[in-house]
């Protein structure tokens, strides 16, 4: 089986990092194609570089929907999840909505660490529309900009942890979701250091699409997209 | 004061319709500006066609913010509206969300009828983040595109007054809520033949955004939009 | 459009700084009617004085049914709303309603500073039925009874400042509503102070009433006050 | 110990007729003391006789705080009630709220069958502020005024038990519970037509309150209101 | 009327303990019978002690189910409730569940202090299902084993008074729920101690069930158990 | 990688058939051990024989957990699940909980088809805890005994098609969770008879489960159970 690994934004070093993070942890039948949007801008930090990045994202699927068996959207943000979906009937995973359903699993109650104080609120709506808003004690910002992440300079890792600890502390938070495609690289780690599960979400998302194809589960929604058809479904509900 | 009506999609009939039914409604004071994006698809029907339409939405903002001094965003799907929200510290109103928001304030429950099925689970997806889903007893669709409302070979008044109907009956609706900016002539026509209120959205955002201008009270989010400033944000947060 | 003010308590004095505050923000066509409930309490400081305040604030519906357009009742606790809008089928709005409305159109989540502890469990209430709790930080006491607001002796601006501060720190919060009639001149200052929307909620009750006005929209539950009626709806519903 | 029934509209036959009702399943150290309302209307039916009935509520309640160990406010719509409970240190129970939650302790899910439409928005209003809106199937209405429950023309029996059988048909429901005290003496008989249990709120109350007094228990609100105090909390809260 | 407490583990000691406490506070017509379950675990700390504890619990009901009128289950986590309330008719009731519900009677928000952290999540699994997790500020635990309460050597008193005041303050608690039968001899000293009602959840429950009673109401579930009559409700329902 | 299917009831005969059914949607990496819970019931239809089966599950997972990476609970009620995820620190994953996941990835709204009606309130309880009874149209009943699925003489295809036809009609559902282990042989044929997913519950879990052991990730909640750590916890909680 293949699965597309988009990446919302330009970078195509991200793309690789993102590929070979999610290779260490896919199934070994699982053949992964990274797709970089090179029409989306070079990181997406807030929702106005979502909407930039949104029609390259449906392009890419437009282009390789007989290539592949399902995709998977590698942005926190979960950016153009809803409207990828509408597209094609192969399943599409949000790496933000996979790391929350994932930690929901082996945990009562998760936090979620991401990069900058502007994805907070994005990520609280997705929570509350994908019902999981209980079961999330705190949405914290690391406040280290996406592309900084891997800067040798700055102690990501330190600044992570320190709000892992304030989350267990102050939350009781029972697992950690990292709300970011590029902190992929830290999970273990952090998850040694604090004693608690700590979730990627590229990972997360690689299993559930790899699942949802071995299941044959396509998605309702593509069935709905053409006008006629939808006039059609409109006429039809009680 | 001056407010922007933006017509997410590119037909100028509709922009100059929109802005027409807006003037019925709007204080004398406020002068609208009907801004169409013609860069955006012909008409918005479902979240392929938001997605394409929202970066050329944005543009329209930033071209026009020293010009006004609100947005309306005339689709009710409520297309690129947090986006915007971090572009501009000027008010944005939905013309969905301003449309429910009336609603709650002239009735215990409401229904929303809308143009076609695939619409249903984008609007139930907006009243849960807004927290008006527990007000709305359901989303029901016409059965109509949005460029067939005004086609003379079409019942238009009869088929959304069926789901009407329909509500008052099974929901124990109070209030309807006309979902399509291109539903706005209908709603007295029909709130007379139902004797319950029949609200517009797009009289209800032009409303909601003159009485923010005339508060002073601008977007919050808007500060959070540079990555320096964000990272600060970041930092501070407890 | 004539809206009627109506300050719930029998301070004549605190009906003028109402209706002065809210003639600031009012479109130019909307003439203020202010209504003081000479048969109420001297201030309305929790649920016994709403109790013995909503009777006359009836009454005053009832003379001035034929004179207005709509009705702002001007009480943070929202006294009588849902008995007033069954009694009247001209718009009702209620200035903590309003605010709460007002607040989720510039932010995503807001908090509430009012004047005494008594008042929290209320308006938290309020919330709740409103939809609106998951929106809403938390509500905080400035510690300042009503009539106290004005008091020379006091640092009104400094109380509520340090609230507002906390809710900032500890809520996220991205807007303010003040909760109290009687804070609305403190509203430009805070939010310049704090850099963030504070929102008073006699003004954006004024702004949803004279729009709920002009778009014709009437309250539905006026219909149901008379028994024989109610009787048949009873026997009407499915 | 001594309990008060207070009913909040002015008929003293219907008082007589509610603690005779309560008087079967009341344990047999409870003394029962009807209070009429003498100040209210002659019946309560939706919220404009629910303010006139409270002010006079409040008087009684004030008169007998010496002589009882606790209050029921036998209108289902639990008028007045959170004011009553800020007056009075001694417990205060709704019947409404009681039959609730009376009903969740042998039910999955329940719904509520009351006399007109005009309540059923005040009852899922106050089910949403006590948390158990989830549990309720739906609050249906009789079509029968209060005061006709027991006129010998009418069969009150025949049409309650025809809304019973559509909540068990399409709500799934478990239990009903009764939305107004004259159906008190109905419960046992549509009980066992039914084979489901039938809850009665004036038999739910009286049992609650009698088990609060029994376990010492006041009110904690009560102390909330002198202002001074109140403002103090307000300066003591976080 | 004769109420089964049944202690779910196997110490005969805190049975008597429970059975004394809640001789207190019964109503004097009210027989109370303690059953301890002599196949279970010497005390219930998690989930893993629950679910040994269960087929005994169930085993006494059984055999006691001609004999008493209605079952309290003394443990906190309210362990086999729903599976005894499928088995049995009579009134069923837990000493959490009884707790929560009980506190909502005399506060608009409450906390619960519970023995160790192992039952945070249990108890709050069961807040949400109930329906009340919105009324509950937080729940603490104390740090003390349930076996340890009595021990002269620690003081429980003071560490579980140091949760309280946490809850008072950060949670603004108006009630406190004691989360432990263990605890029930605490409550009274406790509650002058913060000016607060301090509820045991025996005491509630022994309250709820005789009241049960008194009203002849029964459990609906326990006519679902046969399966040819599941089958049957099955191919009923709509 | 080794996955234990652990089938709480005693049948040997749906051990093997729920092994079979897994085998073809397992990865190819993926070892399963079926493991008959000999103490258990012959089937699981309601709670008590929930109950009866927990112990018997929990002493299968004590014994074999230096064999297996993760267990998979194959009963629809989710039976022990979080006693379980106390007893290891290993994945353990719920069929329930796998397939209402699973489902949110494909599709707005869902609904639930299970084999009897005792099942329904058991059911919306645990999508209550999960947080996604929002995204459930409904829980419908088959009207099948688990043991008669199979049975020749039984059209269960039919009488389960037939929910799923209501489901579509009633529920807007855009996706069937088939709420029954022995349903697992159903899902493609009746995903291909209706047009939309139909999702096997023990499929999503093998995948679920197989994701979480490649991700590394293991429960927090296990190093909960010793009293001591637990004490200790809880004195460290804020």
């Amino acid at each position: 089986m293949k699965i597309a690994l988009i990446n919302p934004n330009s970078s195509g070093f991200m793309t690789e990092a993102i590929v070979a993070a999610a290779r260490n942890v896919a199934p070994v039948d699982v053949q992964l194609l990274g797709l970089t949007n090179h029409a989306g801008p070079s990181s997406i930090e807030g929702l106005i570089d979502g909407v930039h990045a949104a029609p390259g994202l449906l392009d890419l699927i437009a282009r390789h929907d007989d290539d592949v068996d399902a995709y998977v959207i590698a942005c926190f943000d979960d950016t153009g999840l809803d409207a990828a979906r509408s597209l094609t009937s192969r399943p599409v995973v949000g790496i933000g909505e996979a790391g929350y359903h994932a930690a929901s699993f082996v945990a009562a109650r998760f936090s979620v660490v991401t990069t900058l104080a502007c994805s907070i609120s994005i990520l609280q709506g997705n929570l509350t529309r994908y019902g999981l808003a209980g079961k999330c004690g705190s949405v914290l910002a690391a406040g280290i900009p996406v592309l900084d992440l891997d800067n040798a300079e700055i102690d990501s890792l330190g600044m992570i942890g320190l709000r892992i600890k304030q989350a267990i502390e102050m939350d009781g938070a029972e697992a950690i979701v990292l709300g970011c495609a590029g902190m992929a690289s830290f999970s273990n780690q952090l998850s040694q250091q604090f004693g608690l599960p700590v979730i990627d979400g590229v990972a997360s998302a690689v299993g559930m699409a790899s699942s949802l194809v071995r299941m044959g589960v396509s998605n309702f929604r593509a069935a709905r997209v053409p006008t006629p058809l939808c006039a059609q479904l409109g006429a039809d509900r009680p």
